[in-house]
């Protein structure tokens, strides 16, 4: 589930695809970005210079140590709230790919209190229940609502814990897991449980009360296992990649003459 | 209705249509699945690799037995949940075409347990009354939210009856007929029927109370005559299979000059 | 506001583009449809073969009598609905063009009761009460949900009146008005005001009660006279044609070198 | 922030983009317009002649005095509610873009009372309370809902006082800032605002009562500074234009082989 074995270049190409999907899919939008831990050096991560995800090129792509300093001085403005990426991956040896979301559909859950909790098998990855951080709670006399240096950053990295995912209050998520491809699939999974789970809520409001049925703990490890496998990511990858406009790799053709085989 | 008098190579192309026409429309996204009959041979059915309906090809489709084996042992990796098709096929010998619903409208009604009934003429077909079938309540030990062998594609098969639909709590939906347009179309028409349920449960608490007018039993009945009629399968096929970006065969040039015939 | 100096071939395009539209803006769907009356011929009226709207051509567009008898016996399929139009050209002398819609968001307000009056500038047209007319008021014995001859069309017709929208349960809308243009604008608004309605009620619910402000008879009445005329019509055409793929006639270049005329 | 160093060529440039990019975000629809002042002559505006916002080109911008007199009197027909951004440049010297949005999220606010306030980082600048403006507060005797001479548009100009948007009942919003950019930013996100809002709205309604957190004033000024800065207006204005069509100048290309810069 690591991308550590990956070429530089590799690597590069993934991160690149990562952000068209992420932006083609509506989990960012001109905001939002998703870095990944280098793939030599664990003490360095890739991320976009600041720009839109969905309009990312390879050009784009920056270096930054875990400070969250360019690696290059003389490069070009890089995103103002890269420290989210260089905290968590501080925080979390295990982590090696980020995604700050933008996704609409989260934020009602972050101003109103609702509880987040997975309802449906492919946002299981999301766990079991995924806190909010309100920036106001350790930064009660800061006026911003953004992640602008170390001490913000690792507060969200704190209320963020073991988990896979962080609603931010007021602003989005964040979104942390061992590879590129498995952030991509949770930050998608996440933006449709939200969605899922406002008109759940409304129906039980409907249907004069009750509670909406969440996945078990054993439904969540048990299915996050089998999206985590290869009929989970690569599946998803592939289609997601077509969809942004990705041409995969020509494969082998096989050489078969029949239409169905036997 | 059937499609028995299909060649295999007509079937496999149809059923390549079917993929795209349900991934374009929602029904399915990254997952999901659709299967037919195999034309010939009815203790088989034809299913794509595992791979996004919105991207399967000719190249795709394989053969399963109704236990869900492969013909070709040594073939690419298939769908875990392709048990599905197997045990309805099993089940059903009126049954030509599964398909397996991922459309985000249907699912909170699975984990609110809110009744899922057609209220529109398009959704008449989906039948009075969409069972819910919940994995936990034949399986109370099991972990998984998914059907992956006999056993639980045998128990989703048992609540769906004799009827053209069944909801998949935190999952989605189970759609069989006797053909594969008629599947593609109750797989639409379901979908849609959710998100229209969705907002009249809503008006209805909005207005004070009272109850949804759903379809009656002779409207169904009668409506679903017609939607499986020229007018209705045909067309719709004919439709969605152009906004899918699939062409029709040429058909024989009407020699007619005038703009409006007379 | 009449179509009546055109040429047959000119309203055939027309109807074709209006087709086009319908089907790009969502007002119709695989099922649906939208006619005109022959300009040349007023006991008679211009309507596709039974072919979902979005992909209508000039070849599709056959005539009609008021009966709703194909004028060339031999003709295609025809839609099975068709007797909406006739019956309303038979009833409306003042009609030119009639639609079937059958936007997804008119039908949960046709099965709750709920009232459809409008709220949003662009939809005053749809006036001030759009009534609801359920086939089983007139016909408690029928078995369809569908207009399929004359007896079920006149009924239709009677409940629309004068006006120029009427809800239809369980099913979508009829909109007629004097001109194949006002028709589509009128559908586009009573669409969205369909939208927009659902959510003032909801919002209404959630502030704790009170009453949507919808617009005053004077408003409506003023309103409409600027959406018929060429700021409101001709702009919205020309807009939704061009969405729809449609390309203008070219026009008689302007003669000016600068870009913004003093 | 302000435009004012651009010439007249390079302003018609950057208001054609605009107006593509408000049509192709959906904070216009066929209606809607979006107004900059004229560079060198802040006594007069540009505006698009009475045409769709997203099938604006160069040819179409027109300049008009602060009457909404358009400085050529032979010129083509023009907006009948260009008096909306006369009146707010007159009252505004601070003012140099204006938008008459048609977003349909914003409509259910301005008819059920709903105070819009912003909830979401990127919506700050919409200011702490956007008022509502009803043109029957002070022309009860009006028929009309629309903005068509000076005596309208000066009420309005007035609800919308020193802040940067105002919501119209039944109608949408004016949204107006110091410079084009800033307009399109802020017209974006007050839409997004809006669908954002009416969720939270029903989540807490679901969550069986309760308060909406709203960013606080202080979040309000110090995000909004971000935003109007480079890492917002001109990121967002990069991916939106890409998004409608608009490719960027030819940048100087980096003398770079590396894929990622170190």
């Amino acid at each position: 589930m690591t991308d550590s074995k990956q070429t530089l270049p590799q690597a590069v190409r993934d991160l690149v695809i990562a952000n068209r999907i992420l932006g083609h899919e509506g989990v960012v939008d001109a905001f939002g970005h998703v870095s990944m831990r280098h793939p030599e050096r664990p003490d360095r991560y890739l991320l976009s210079r600041s720009r839109s995800p969905g309009v990312v090129t390879e050009d784009d792509i920056l270096q930054f140590d875990l400070d969250s300093n360019p690696v290059d001085a003389d490069g070009p403005l890089s995103y103002a709230e890269r420290f989210i990426h260089g905290c968590v991956y501080k925080a979390r040896p295990d982590v090696n790919s980020v995604c700050h979301s933008h996704a609409h559909a989260l934020v009602p859950f972050t101003v109103t209190g609702t509880p987040m909790r997975p309802l449906w098998a492919m946002s299981a990855a999301i766990g079991d229940a995924v806190p909010i951080w309100d920036i106001r709670d350790d930064f009660p006399d800061r006026d911003t609502l953004l992640v602008v240096d170390d001490a913000t950053g690792a507060s969200l990295a704190r209320t963020l814990g073991h988990g896979s995912a962080c609603m931010m209050r007021g602003h989005g998520a964040t979104i942390a897991t061992a590879s590129l491809k498995a952030t991509v699939l949770v930050s998608v999974g996440l933006m449709y449980n939200a969605d899922m789970l406002f008109r759940a809520e409304l129906l039980t409001l409907a249907r004069g009360g009750g509670q909406v049925t969440y996945l078990s703990e054993r439904e969540i490890r048990s299915t996050t296992e089998v999206l985590f496998g290869p009929r989970g990511i690569d599946r998803a990858w592939e289609y997601w990649s077509l969809r942004a406009g990705f041409r995969p790799e020509p494969e082998p053709r096989r050489a078969v003459g029949f239409l169905a085989r036997e």
